[in-house]
């Protein structure tokens, strides 16, 4: 039988992720069954949402709560197949599915296929890393692009604020945001990331939130105010960006990073949505899974030719898994965080 | 010279509007030169806009707020021209414009004409009231019908909910709503105007926000969720309309008045927006005017045949003006609230 391990969560979080809200348990994998493959995870994700679902109230409309006492589900990974009588999934074959946080999954076929873009798909790797499709050609890369999409952000030649931009999501939209030329203001919560936003993203303004009230560093930043925003952060990074924004100006809520943690207070300054005229669309990259290949063809070309950089935060052994999610939540990472399994 | 009157601001309100905020001083009309024209006025608006306005920090983008001891401009305002140059605008044309809270207008029509919406414009009175262009077939039916325009409701079929439903606005909202064929759930302050609501513009579903609340009470009007809550509360409304929402719902965010004489919150939840794919538009009629031929075709016609109904909450004589603020903002109004002069 295989040596396989998965982890499971003890106690919710009160309010930090530790490790001790997590154990390691050695799991009696089932002998794989028809429509069943057996996958050797190789790369598992981690990411800011899995925090929303490390408590009891998980909020309604996003993925249900992590169950305690039992293997966590719907987490990305990417992983090779060993053992399979399925003619489309053949041993040897690279795939992505959202067994994730585990060294091996069994996974139904037709079951995962409910997942929508998290069901289990043979990758290509000839070309691209195998963690790239953890990055971003694969989730990160879909919110990025699905979230430009939803704002009428994919034509450039507007001025866009970038929220938590060292981020694996941010750090895409950065980019992309570049490519198809936008100004592209960007901030994140050290000098350090300040640093690699401006030398190596190419940003065109980036700021520590650390610094000042965001909104002062904001309008430093853009002078000409904003017509665009990226938003990961929530909480007075919001109330920033409806201050500074310009008539007409739309806002992409990915996420609320600030809020994760605390009681989320709301923006007080909503109004200026009426008076300015301003559109804020929440989005979940799930939900537009009929961008994918589309988002693959632009990014990955912009991988392959070098003009799209995927820094990634890499840990090691599926025992750091806690470890990489405390850090990422704590701003300890820049990049894609992931875990080598 | 006419015997002519304005009233002017003498204090912002802190926090409730009362007649001593402002004071009614005698002007001295100008006689009307090249390209003006004099205007007696005969109806002029009360809008919760207003509100807005009469404080030293008015929100950014919105219009200016009043100053003191000045006139008050933008408003509007219905009237009958009495001198004229203009061979666009001759005497006894029935106009509107945005200088009211005053008996007479000296106009300049290029000057106004930069006023948007608000710009001088003739009337055409042989089939409806000259006050009818204060309401339904002017910025009060330009907002309504541009609320629903900007969440993607003028098609119909979806559940709505509308708030300050007996307002001038919303009370256009939930008719135009159910004209279109969607299912109209409706909220108000009392329960004379809930009954109105239910039983004279035939809503689907009504509540007074006294009654407990909110979202204890949109969940049983809207045991399916809503798909489209037109807004003009805030606070408790908004957050009860993105709890109910149903995924892809939009939310037209036209006012805020339960923030209006307080320091305003924000929405606690408004993370539900990412997580089921919400959006949220800020909009104001002003921004488009381009709907404003459309609009009066098809709510004349409506209004023409009886299938809408204007309901006016009227005031006698400019002396009543701030009285009539008071109410409305008080909620001791219902529909359109407007002073005859």
């Amino acid at each position: 039988m295989v040596d396989s391990h998965a982890w499971q969560v003890r106690q919710y979080p009160d309010p930090h992720v530790t490790e001790d809200c997590f154990e390691l348990i050695p799991v009696a994998l089932p002998d794989p069954g028809p429509g069943q493959v057996l996958v050797r995870n190789t790369w598992t994700s981690v990411d800011p949402g899995l925090r929303l679902r490390l408590r009891p109230d998980a909020p309604s409309g996003y993925f249900a709560a992590f169950p305690l006492g039992r293997p966590m589900d719907g987490i990305f990974t990417v992983g090779e197949i060993e053992h399979s009588d399925d003619p489309d999934f053949g041993v040897g074959t690279t795939v992505w599915h959202s067994q994730g946080w585990r060294t091996h999954s069994v996974v139904d076929v037709a079951e995962e296929a409910m997942n929508g873009v998290a069901r289990l798909r043979a990758l290509d790797v000839s070309a691209m890393t195998p963690q790239s499709y953890l990055g971003p050609l694969g989730a990160m890369g879909l919110t990025a692009y699905a979230g430009l999409h939803v704002v009428d952000g994919l034509s450039g030649g507007e001025t866009i604020w970038v929220s938590a931009a060292a981020g694996a999501v941010g750090s895409l939209v950065c980019q992309v945001a570049k490519l198809l030329g936008h100004r592209v203001v960007a901030s994140a919560g050290t000098d350090d990331k300040v640093r690699w936003l401006l030398d190596d993203l190419g940003v065109d303004a980036a700021f520590s939130w650390r610094d000042g009230p965001v909104v002062e560093s904001l309008r430093r930043a853009a002078p000409d105010g904003i017509d665009l925003y990226f938003d990961g952060v929530g909480g007075d990074h919001l109330e920033a960006a409806l201050e500074v924004a310009n008539p007409f100006a739309r806002i992409a809520l990915c996420g609320a990073i600030s809020d994760y943690e605390r009681e989320p207070t709301g923006p007080r300054n909503l109004f200026l949505a009426t008076s300015k005229n301003l559109t804020l669309r929440g989005f979940r990259g799930s939900a537009h899974v009929s961008l994918l290949d589309e988002m693959q063809t632009r990014l990955g070309a912009w991988l392959a030719d070098g003009s799209l950089q995927s820094r990634e935060a890499v840990f090691d052994g599926l025992a750091s898994a806690p470890t990489a999610l405390a850090d990422m939540l704590a701003g300890r990472t820049v990049g894609k965080t992931i875990v080598r399994l």
